[in-house]
């Protein structure tokens, strides 16, 4: 697929979020002192709290808000046939294509893309529209000799040795593979889960069983995959090792394009409801679609390079479980005792499936970008700009910092007093350095939605200010009313009463 | 070393467990249906939700009741000079030998362990103190000819062909690895990470920094680890894909042997909080000390088949930090401005780390085998067992069932209004299908404290019953008193005064 332009204002504002993030403990490169490893990043401090809270709400809302869906963690380790089942050993690749001057690789099928692009652009659809027909017969047909001489025919150079001196077309699978045993003679060939999905649906009869889960019901499931993606870029956007954090919700045959509707409506509240306004948001509906499904569609959120997908909603259709059905010889049935409009059960079947699918870095990223924002206050020399990560309290990586004014005349005893109340219940800092503007800073910029400051009129009449990170405001309250707040405002269920 | 010895009831009580787990949704054999793949497990509906609550109560009782303990989530991909400084590349091998007749594998160390214990339990110490010697001493040299040799002198023969057919001892480094980039020529291998530590200490400058942390301070982390063990076995015990839950508290050199002691009792009182009564507890002291530690210990509980691991407690001393330094050639320094008895700076030095590292899965285990428990009552024919699950409630899977007695006379319809009012705060069921009896049982099995039942009472005092899983003792309770007696018992709070 073409890649959507970007403008130096948007590049520029993707790298200040990178830089935000790494210097605030957010995420930092993999192996840093090594110099990194390419397409992977650790999450730091700040981060893994943001991410966890992220995980959280999404598992809470999803199996907690449903009597019908249970929750698994399937390994990461599966059994090799479920790749084959599942299309992956034999589908699951890219064409690539080096240029022998610069060395450097591409996807065949984006070159092709692109210069159908600039036909478009240059008012020639027709010739657009027939270079990607061709190129999809080709890949269809795998001929992949044909692909090359068709780049070359258009006259598709590389943009950095401007030269059509090319390899032959590769088919390069995603898939990280390693050998399980323990001398390579009798090893075995194993891979990284591509998706976590697959874990679903090997399990699908355990759960249903165990669980006595009658359908329509859904498992969830959060967990790593990995893809040996060849051009991996724009942070963690597209990462070689991700989490996934995914549905599948079995059906009965006919009725999955309303729970389609259904979860497409639901999963796209979930998301204005952690706070992303509904401008930034959109569908993209698949035309072309994967081999399993019958309908798809994108949740897209405007990041600073674009509209890009953070969550697919498919309808899988029973491709997955009869494959799975096919090759294991288990029957992956249900039996469905409720009765058809003739008065009849409708009896064993496949289900049908339609699987929510959210990239858990992309919504970590989504969020860091929705809630990163510079604010200019007055004008001329007294201009200030203000940097602040306007985060949910729910999913906030701090709730709340106490703070002492100064670090005399007892205030800090007070605070700590005050601290040690409430670190049970809330993730809370304590910090008694710097002056309060300092410390007020520090605390927009890691997004803490409260700061509670301790002064002299605390140590008379117990009540402190809380100072709110969005609109600076502060307000007075008894030390007494600080839990039942921070409680209220910093809640999942604010989160799930909106659902 | 030996395997401790086990008695047919140890045996069959992990059977009952293995059983139990599978068929009351905690614990799947991976790929089920292609008949399972060895050592690898997945967690079920029932089972997630227990490993979530035992890693969230982890997590926040080590970085949120600890105001210098942060944590972190790194990749499990990492630069592969990581595990050059960790000593992984050269040194994280068994020796492995072969019987040629029966193509059974074994551990060249263990066949000459079990063999010194042959000869201390026939009263000849000196033996096998001088087998165990020259086993070191030929290991330490690498000299794996002559340790076959020793083998085949010592007249071990193999349990299963009962001849000394060997094939030469080989060394089999644990690491899975994988190539990451697109095509062969240019690969890199990598590594699955064999422990999560080493991305706490690459990590190490960029937390300390970035979170302006001050020694001593620590960095928690949680996250999957892969070894391709020779030998795998009892259950999720000992899996080649598993989760650690690790901290690394980092010191000033000298300090450190008073931290390990700390973090040896407050470890160990951790496990006793989450109800592990203290006769199942012990410590075992490291006498041989892996190559990085200057002290340690393990935890171990009570399994059916003997104490063994759960919990490791060392003491690293500067080992990594000091050669990460030396092979990336950064600083892994911290300034310390604290004075020392001579009324000077610290100043700059490598810390020392004290490690405390629990397998989740492990802690899963010990979990599981606490809290099975078989209940017997009455005598001759009124013999009854009752199964059931006594985990604590604050990591119990499903906190309360709301049951109407019977599905008619709007008593269900009364019991789905309180379900619906404490959906929110707390993961629960509704069930309305079979007696009550049956109800309470299936609730006991997956170990759910509490059952509420909705009766006709109810309907005219707005009172129900409560069901208690451990004595199955019931009490009358208004409904209006049910959010805050759940949230009272099942909160990690209460975990958390007890530390």
């Amino acid at each position: 697929m073409a890649q959507a332009e970007t403008t130096a204002t948007d590049n520029n504002q993707l790298k200040d979020i990178i830089s935000h993030a790494k210097e605030y403990g957010f995420v930092f490169p993999s192996s840093e002192i090594y110099d990194g490893l390419a397409a992977v990043y650790d999450y730091g401090q700040y981060g893994v709290e943001l991410k966890n809270n992220l995980k959280n709400l999404w598992w809470k809302s999803m199996t907690q808000l449903h009597g019908n869906i249970v929750g698994i963690d399937a390994a990461i380790f599966m059994h090799p046939l479920t790749w084959k089942a599942s299309g992956h050993v034999d589908g699951f690749s890219d064409p690539m294509i080096d240029n022998k001057d610069s060395q450097k690789r591409y996807r065949a099928d984006q070159l092709l893309e692109a210069k159908a692009e600039q036909y478009e652009a240059a008012g020639q659809p027709e010739k657009a529209q027939a270079l990607l027909a061709e190129m999809g017969r080709l890949l269809g047909a795998e001929d992949l000799e044909a692909v090359k001489q068709l780049i070359i025919s258009e006259g598709i150079v590389c943009q950095i040795s401007g030269t059509a001196n090319w390899t032959d077309v590769r088919q390069f699978n995603l898939m990280f593979s390693t050998q399980v045993g323990s001398v390579a003679e009798d090893a075995n060939t194993i891979y990284l889960r591509p998706e976590t999905a697959q874990g679903i649906f090997v399990n699908f009869l355990n759960v249903q069983k165990t669980g006595r889960m009658k359908i329509p019901f859904g498992i969830a499931q959060i967990g790593k995959a990995f893809r040996n993606e060849i051009v991996a870029r724009q942070f963690i956007f597209r990462m070689r090792e991700f989490e996934q954090m995914e549905m599948q919700f079995f059906v009965r045959p006919g009725t999955q394009m309303q729970w389609y509707e259904h979860w497409r409506e639901t999963r796209r509240t979930w998301h204005e409801a952690l706070g992303v306004p509904a401008s930034k948001l959109k569908f993209h509906i698949h035309e072309k679609l994967a081999h399993y499904a019958d309908a798809a569609v994108d949740i897209e959120f405007q990041f600073p390079f674009g509209f890009k997908e953070i969550e697919g909603i498919h309808s899988r259709t029973d491709f997955d479980l009869r494959n799975h059905q096919e090759l294991s010889k288990k029957k992956m049935q249900y039996f469905d005792n409720d009765l058809d409009e003739n008065g009849k059960p409708y009896g064993n079947y496949i289900p049908y499936v339609v699987e929510t699918s959210v990239g858990a870095d992309r919504l970590f990223l989504a969020t860091l970008c929705n809630a990163y924002t510079n604010e200019t206050t007055g004008e001329g020399a007294e201009q200030k700009t203000r940097t602040f990560l306007k985060f949910h309290p729910a999913i906030a990586p701090v709730k709340a910092a106490i703070l002492p004014i100064t670090k005399k005349d007892g205030l800090p005893e007070k605070a700590l007093a005050i601290f040690d109340d409430l670190r049970l219940d809330f993730n809370i800092i304590y910090e008694e350095k710097d002056s309060i503007g300092k410390r007020y800073t520090r605390q927009d910029l890691i997004g803490t939605p409260f700061c509670v400051a301790i002064d002299y009129q605390t140590l008379e009449d117990d009540t402190v200010t809380i100072r709110y990170r969005d609109t600076t405001e502060q307000e007075r309250l008894p030390i007494s009313a600080l839990r039942e707040k921070l409680a209220y405002e910093t809640s999942f269920k604010r989160v799930f009463e909106k659902l």
